[in-house]
């Protein structure tokens, strides 16, 4: 069953509806994607098991893999300190090719430090 | 020498001028916090090699760690497939209790997924 008190200690309200939600490969420890999730999205996270954001670009609800078979099954799910922030620890399903380029990570691009 | 081209690359106008940053520990692969940037934080970050946010309630730039000492050493860092998140792998200074609540991580309240 959900519990009806962790759905709604999540700090919607901060940034306008909508809370950060990291995933991580629960195997691997892999961070894989950045989403975003609203109430609705969160609350679909809970009741499925599956990561299901809310796509801002698109303006509707988004449950990651739906289409492509790499849904994100969550092993464990988290908040953090002023309950504004989502970490899911998932097992992909399908390839494991999160990011849409074809990479199991979305993070494939470096950014060059100056100080070193 | 930071190179100007990576700094312009990331999506600020996205989300009103931020981008969502998550920081990771680069031994352990720990998901420590997630913070937001600006333009300018991201670029004190990059120049600076230590984690930089934009604090939203505070409206202020803010060093993490500047006072308590857990500063955050940035070994890489990367974008996604969108430019519009940040991924830092870092070194933790000072005792390594990255959470003002006196943990390892922020990400300490677990969710529970009702499927389960």
């Amino acid at each position: 069953m959900t519990n009806a008190a962790e759905v709604v200690s999540i700090d919607f309200a901060k940034a306008g509806g909508m809370v950060a939600g990291i995933v991580q490969d629960v195997k691997s420890d892999e961070v894989l994607m950045l989403g975003f999730l609203n109430e609705e999205s969160y609350r679909r996270t809970i009741e499925t098991g599956f990561v299901t954001f809310w796509s801002r670009t698109r303006a509707k609800l988004w449950m990651k893999g739906e289409t492509s078979g790499n849904r994100l099954r969550v092993i464990s799910a988290s908040t953090d300190c002023d309950n504004d922030a989502l970490l899911f620890r998932v097992e992909v399903e399908g390839d494991g090719l999160v990011c849409h380029e074809g990479t199991v990570s979305c993070f494939t691009k470096p950014i060059e430090i100056g100080s070193k």
